[in-house]
């Protein structure tokens, strides 16, 4: 039994490019009592696993050189020593870049076909969906009245994030990186403003005129001189949920700009780190929130699924160029259930 | 009746200078019903009176230009027209800075002259008492065992900051500006560690090594390259009260430097800027608190007191260049009480 891999081959500086990744050929190990073996049906490609691949101490251990780039991963069970897991149990999990994948069965969880696409565990349902609704109303707490900004808005956590707010009675504007996605979010997901930062000359005058009643709420998947455009128009007492740093991810020197404290200070703001674990033990609160406004239709959902394995990198590359709208993933194999 | 004033004469752009005051002698009108005239006995000098010298939009409103500056003032009553203040009465209010004050008596709180020295309530039970007190436990929310480092850890929030950090069963580490300064800190408040940041050429260093277990808690007066550093050594799930930017305050363009979101985002941090008035709510609690600690010992108080009226430029000069250890004030004029 073979299965192909994707290693870390080097670590980037600044951008990654092919030869940051290497794919090989290897034989799988007979499978052992109590372990699975697993077909990839779908592999996530996420803007912090780009953290994952520097050496610097980060929330999460960087990868290993030379060893498969990891991931959430969804997963048919083709063979089974376990009886936990069944064969044609569908999980997911956090596992390698790989077509065929021996596990022990730790960590994984097993999903419900019929709930949903299976690929909106990966999204809406997984990890992307509880980020958004964990930093958004835990942090954010955003009122009915209030305005929202969300940067990088047209993204698996951003489009999220927006429609939360809106169902929360707030005024909502997103920046996102082309004249598609402005138009998606304010045609398809009801935002009440869209700016494409990269058409816009002067951001925070096209920021000011789409919050005339200042900012309450900023949702950050960014940073960078968006950020700094926003917080020059933080209401008092505003709160700003840290939930990336992607335009400053591929910087090869310290991040510099200007000293946000005082703004802080000026306007008795909140601002918040956070990574999604944070609120683990408000996950059920969060999963059922969301699946019920899914049901309702008051939650849409986007996904930009490039198809075949081969395709992982260029994927994962594409999610720093802004190609993506919502949810970036990869469809590896057909699951074989339905 | 004649009072002396001090007027601000022109906004300064950067350090105030000795132009930036003015002083005059007016006569007083005929006190009117319901007035009191008030003899000013003690005047405070505070950091954030430079923001208000400034016409930029801040939580307190600019100056006026040829009018007098005004802050925290202790004044005793010597004429009354007024039923609710009598003659003899010790009030404190935000007043203008003049030898003699017409008041209609709104704004004014009463002070009992036999609970402290009545300097005290321009400092420890006072508004940077509070300001430690409520931006310390309300914001950093430190528990016993973790580190605390406090910034202007020598100035009159600084001080009290990092003694009931030392209640609280922390370790505490001082950032102040003199060795004078480093130890009363340690010697006289019992800080673990004092760092002098005009003499210590890696202050980094210096900081890792008296924070050998991260920094949990960080309350920050100063902001700039200091806070930089603290930045650096952030645990986990730290907490940072932004209440002052001195070193940034005389700033003639936007200050800049690392950024910091990337930091919260690792570390999962909160940072927050706060001025006391956001915990009015819970001044009595904190209050209560102040003056309990201060009478069992576990609380102690230093005050610089200059002398005389024409001294009150000059002190507040000498904020900026780290004069003072613990609360500065001038006083004026002496209580006939006692």
């Amino acid at each position: 039994m073979k299965t192909r891999r994707i290693l870390l081959n080097e670590r980037p500086k600044g951008l990654p490019t092919d030869n940051t990744f290497k794919f090989t050929e290897d034989e799988l190990p007979e499978l052992q009592d109590g372990q699975v073996l697993l077909k990839a049906l779908y592999i996530s490609v996420d803007p912090y696993m780009r953290g994952r691949m520097s050496d610097a101490k980060s929330y999460v251990p960087p990868y290993k050189l030379h060893e498969p780039i990891a991931g959430g991963v969804i997963a048919e069970v083709t063979e089974s020593r376990s009886s936990q897991l069944p064969k044609g149990s569908v999980v997911i999990g956090n596992l390698p870049w790989q077509t065929y994948i021996i596990a022990d069965g730790k960590g994984l969880m097993p999903i419900d076909p019929n709930l949903a696409p299976l690929s909106y565990h990966l999204g809406i349902l997984g990890m992307p969906g509880l980020t958004a609704y964990c930093g958004l109303l835990f942090i954010g707490d955003p009122k009915p009245g209030e305005t929202v900004v969300v940067s990088g808005a047209a993204g698996a956590v951003g489009t999220v994030v927006g429609q939360i707010a809106k169902i929360k009675g707030c005024r909502v504007v997103g920046i996102a990186g082309s004249d598609d996605k402005t138009a998606y979010l304010k045609h398809e997901l009801g935002f009440d403003e869209a700016i494409n930062y990269k058409t816009t000359a002067d951001i925070q005058a096209a920021l000011a005129a789409a919050c005339p009643n200042g900012v309450d709420v900023y949702f950050d998947n960014v940073g960078g001189e968006i950020s700094d455009a926003v917080y020059s128009l933080l209401n008092n007492f505003a709160r700003i949920a840290v939930c990336g740093q992607i335009s400053l991810y591929n910087a090869t020197s310290q991040p510099m700009g200007p000293r946000v404290e005082p703004v802080l200070l000026k306007t008795k703001s909140l601002m918040k780190g956070f990574i999604v674990s944070d609120y683990a033990d408000r996950f059920g609160e969060a999963a059922a929130g969301l699946a019920g406004w899914l049901k309702e239709g008051k939650l849409k959902y986007e996904e930009t699924i490039a198809e075949g394995f081969d395709q992982l990198p260029h994927a994962f590359l594409g999610l720093f160029k802004g190609e993506n709208i919502g949810k970036l993933l990869v469809k590896v194999a057909e699951y074989s259930g339905k």
